[in-house]
């Protein structure tokens, strides 16, 4: 049985890496096709399921440059490595690598069926939620005459538990939307489902604009900058904020109080909701949000440092044997028959073109499973056990001294891949974009600016990042440049305990410290009411999955935390609008 | 002498009221040119020093409509009054108004010999100071290729007073611009260079997009919805939050704490300033900012009810007699010969072409005092005497019974248009816009929907606003449609003790009740760190003027609350950034 894995959401993960690659200022003697026409090719392909290599537009194209001519800092030990990454990015049309936020594969797509093997609650896929479309404008934050222009806003509701007391409606909980189906995220958020019936609440998903079925320009949403430009977070929060209102004004809940629910992209969306709209939502649960992650905030090298970390607290025998395997892999595929025998190794399902992909393979292993290094068993895209990276160094640590590292790495990544056993092969090379997750690639180049670098003391390669890079890179992509300081000039970030402290009230930022993202979230209390619940053994939004039975002590309390600190914000709101009413 | 006084300007006055007319929708049997084209070609000659009415594109045109067509629900007693102002005002080319908040005349251009025959300051222009301009970015919420066009924007500093001490650069205070020429704003603005010394601060004046020279389409910008689209609130915050953050970072000043200032419209931009960017300013003091005019908020007759009130608490003669005066003037200016007649009675510089010019220059001066109603001499465009509206009252009241009111309301408008008695005759009709201020019409029909009506209760003639008829004429002006709920969804305002109470801190909303724009303001304590500040005899943003030696000790009392508050801010501004240092 082939695994039908979605490729180009592990390859999205690469952070920064090969994106700034693929976005490479070259110079020189350079043939460089339209790097877009090339990403809006992969894009166009990625949607079609029966997309095929030879669809590529420049399948015999060859791409020279002047190594000397180029602006990245390359490290010396690593050089040759990069320029090899280069040229086989671009020849390699099946393969888009996306500066992305990796949150979509921590909540992954699963079926009820998996997903109801495993949680305590009672929901089935049939009763989560209602789908519903919200009549949005394109832009809110001009006038000209498109501006106006509408489309459908998805939006998702449970209002099973809403409780329609005789005074006033019960609470409305919101998911603001990331960059995916909302479908995904609603069923990924079992958390809201959980406490909905304690808060007789009405649970309401939004999907970001530009995702999922909400595309402004249908089919031609991704066409290029003019219509993509619409895609930014400052929109999507007055899409949330319009939508909230009219929906309370609909349902007759004007006085029932909002809190916001999200996690990673989501999760920042909500903290920022409550920062740009205190007036719409009461509070905000904003779990494994790096909203620190930007500018000079969070040190570029924090993410590699704790995905590396987390694998040397497991094994130094573990780190080290993943961080020689990188050379070991190039060395080996960089010839034809190499790479053949590479692919017979990894148990490719069919004969991988670029000895890249196996590296990127390994990597999305590693990194995705740092993000869910969760205590208990969970579906991911495929099962996974508790403690998965525990698994991983246990198996690279079961081989004899002297071993191949390459077969070490292999069994290590079979954690993240193939868990149960069921898998015969793998499919290293081919995507697709199912989610309707491309859009990350676009908000990364203009306003989702997370500078990464790797250091020599993480297991990855070592890269270099800088904002000259990116802008120019993003400008030949996209003809436009990124604003790498715009985040924390909207939403601020720098010196956030002095900032918030002295303003702002009622959110929740809770982060568990095996997920890599952590670094660039807060991790401290920063007044009374704007807390940070940390867990050192949670990962990647736990807290909002659907409760199981071998949930840990410590995630039980770090849950019941919040509902306690979410009923506090409700109460004081009923009892403020009572004096008001009196 | 002729009193080179610009009508444009009072025009403007008539909040919503000609405005709306204006854009009322014609049904039926309707000549109704483009009334862009007839706003785009006022606007240009505005724009000409030597414009005439024979410039105008139609002026033999004739208007029907039918009455019964219409939309808007006209009070028997009035309709024939109002169907005639609407051809008026579509046949009168040289006229035209603009629904707008009236700042502009009550913190008006003044040479600088005339602002210091009184202020007690030492400042002088030449000292005021030093122009710059920012290269600043056409939109900020989209990232379109034409989003990243430059302009220049436009900002004043007075560095005179900072203090570059030995540890931090003093604070910076910075006034939010609003409609008009940065200039006038900073000279109006004397309390912010009376108080840098105290403070050791740095002054900066920042123009807001499409008024004075920031001009994002240079002599275009004006030219039709796909330009002035990007006239609105949110780009200018964004644009405030960029500049101020550039320019701290070039100055070496990134640890300075910024207060922003502002005085009405820019009072409310100081206010959302330091709502949506309190990461950027610690504080705020919003002067005079009517935030609480949208919406259902505030009752929509208050603004014509309060400039009454201040008649009527002056005089009840004095408040019957310009309620009576309507009537008079429209029936005797009814005929050609009648016109002639009134336009002697004026003392008009030119025979009057409409009577409406002659309502008009009523109905302004006595908005317009209301606004000013200061308790010391000032110099308006005109000097005015101290508490102006008593003035006024007295001048009708001491006509023997049964004077002719047109007599009586011309002796009390003389105080705001002739109270040193110079001017021989009085320019009614020809106007300019000599500060740059033609965006207010666009800026209200988008997002400043400030409804207005007027009821049988003030002194000026009934009048009924519906959100239906500024929907459809702002569509048939500029073939977009207003938001009239957008400014409570992105900044609030409902319910705002409830909201801010839990939430914001270090605003300071100070308000004179004779202003009738303080009827919008927020007028109550909100928190120990939310003010208000509240003089029962004070006017619009009074306390933003230079001091001068007649003020009140109330006035000095508000002033130095004020002083008091921000000096708390920047203190524990201070205090917080040594122990995060530390």
């Amino acid at each position: 049985m082939e695994v039908n894995r979605d490729n180009n959401l592990l390859a999205r993960f690469f952070l920064c890496y090969e994106t700034a690659l693929l976005r490479f200022p070259l110079n020189g003697e350079t043939h460089f096709p339209s790097v877009l026409d090339y990403l809006l090719e992969l894009r166009n392909n990625q949607l079609s399921p029966h997309y095929k290599s030879s669809h590529s537009l420049f399948p015999n194209r060859t791409f020279f440059f002047k190594r000397g001519q180029r602006k990245m800092e390359l490290h010396s030990s690593s050089s040759s490595f990069l320029v090899l990454i280069l040229i086989t990015l671009i020849s390699a049309t099946n393969f888009i690598t996306i500066c992305s936020l990796p949150i979509p594969l921590v909540t992954p797509l699963q079926s009820s069926k998996q997903r109801d093997t495993k949680p305590i609650s009672k929901h089935s896929n049939k009763t989560l939620f209602t789908t519903h479309y919200f009549p949005q404008e394109l832009d809110h934050f001009t006038f000209q005459p498109k501006s106006f222009n509408l489309f459908n806003q998805k939006y998702l509701m449970n209002s099973t538990y809403w409780d329609k007391g005789p005074v006033h409606h019960g609470p409305i909980f919101v998911y603001t939307g990331n960059e995916g189906n909302i479908e995904w995220f609603a069923e990924n958020t079992g958390f809201m489902f959980d406490i909905a019936p304690k808060f007789g609440a009405l649970l309401v998903f939004i999907e970001h604009r530009f995702y999922g079925e909400s595309l402004p320009f249908g089919n031609n949403s991704y066409k290029d900058a003019e219509t993509l430009g619409y895609l930014t977070s400052t929109q999507a929060l007055a899409d949330y904020a319009i939508l909230i209102r009219s929906l309370k004004k609909n349902l007759s809940a004007e006085a029932s109080p909002v809190v916001v629910f999200g996690g990673s992209y989501g999760g920042m969306l909500a903290a920022w909701f409550r920062l740009k709209y205190p007036h719409i939502a009461i509070g905000a649960l904003s779990s494994s949000a790096p909203i620190l992650q930007f500018d000079y905030i969070t040190p570029w090298s924090s993410f590699y440092d704790a995905v590396s970390q987390d694998f040397k607290d497991e094994s130094m025998n573990c780190f080290e044997v993943i961080k020689g395997s990188w050379d070991e892999i190039i060395t080996k595929g960089s010839t034809k028959e190499g790479l053949g025998e590479l692919s017979k190794t990894f148990k490719a399902c069919q004969p991988v073109q670029s000895v890249w992909s196996f590296r990127d393979w390994l990597w999305s292993s590693y990194t995705y499973t740092a993000m869910v290094d969760y205590p208990m068993p969970a579906n991911f895209l495929m099962p996974l056990p508790a403690f998965p990276i525990q698994e991983m160094c246990r198996r690279i640590d079961r081989f004899p001294k002297g071993s191949d590292k390459i077969d070490m790495v292999i069994a290590a990544a079979s954690v993240y891949y193939n868990y149960t056993g069921d898998q015969k092969c793998f499919q290293i090379e081919h995507k697709s974009d199912p989610h309707g997750l491309g859009g990350w690639n676009w908000q990364s180049c203009t306003e989702m600016v997370m500078p990464m670098t790797i250091t020599n003391e993480s297991m990855f390669p070592t890269y270099n990042w800088t904002y000259e890079d990116d802008i120019s890179s993003c400008n030949s992509t996209y003809g436009i440049k990124p604003r790498p300081h715009w985040i924390t000039t909207e939403y601020g970030g720098l010196r956030i305990e002095q900032v918030l402290k002295r303003y702002a009230s009622n959110i929740i930022f809770s982060n568990g410290m095996k997920d890599p993202w952590s670094r660039g979230g807060v991790l401290k209390n920063i007044s009374s009411s704007i807390v940070a619940l940390v867990t050192e053994k949670g990962a990647h939004h736990l807290d909002l999955r659907f409760a199981t039975k071998e949930d840990p002590p410590w995630l039980i309390q770090q849950r019941n935390q919040e509902i306690a600190i979410i009923k506090g914000w409700i109460d004081q709101y009923y009892q403020d609008l009572k004096e008001v009413s009196s």
